[in-house]
């Protein structure tokens, strides 16, 4: 199992309709073949400046390269990820054996 | 729900004596009192240069204070954290509205 999470901050205004666009477009990321529990989090820790985040499983690293060349990830990335995210930091983690 | 984790480095070498003894103290800190589904991982991504992470779940800020300020919590600080981390990031997740 692979726990692909990425934190990162939003050039848009907290409650706008391009802020809300964004994650709307997000969500639907969840419909790519391999992804497993997918969820769109709030980042709240004081201890650093991100605000959302994104986490999902795949089974193995088959699965987790399907989601990144997947069409509708990289049009995701193009449409909205570029030009809509300041900052970011992608997480990735597995199970200690 | 409040999920807090940390990705972090180690000054130990990899297989060590010294970085085992770490990671069996950080496994103990699930018998605090309030955590869920806790989980210590490897990071894998290459795009982030910490090696390790620690993941929990707390059902609210509550639960979440209590563990911060346990006694295990605090000797775990003191005596392995401190002197065995190099460089660390907290970041802390709740589910959006």
């Amino acid at each position: 199992m692979i726990r692909h999470t990425v934190v990162f901050c939003l050039k848009y205004l907290t409650g706008s309709v391009a802020e809300q666009t964004f994650l709307n477009a997000a969500l639907e990321l969840v419909r790519i073949p391999g992804v497993e529990h997918f969820e769109c989090l709030r980042q709240i820790s004081k201890k650093n400046a991100f605000t959302f985040g994104l986490s999902m499983e795949f089974a193995d690293v088959q699965a987790y390269a399907g989601y990144c060349e997947h069409p509708e990830h990289t049009k995701f990335v193009q449409e909205h990820w570029l030009p809509g995210v300041s900052e970011f930091l992608e997480i990735d983690y597995t199970p200690m054996e």
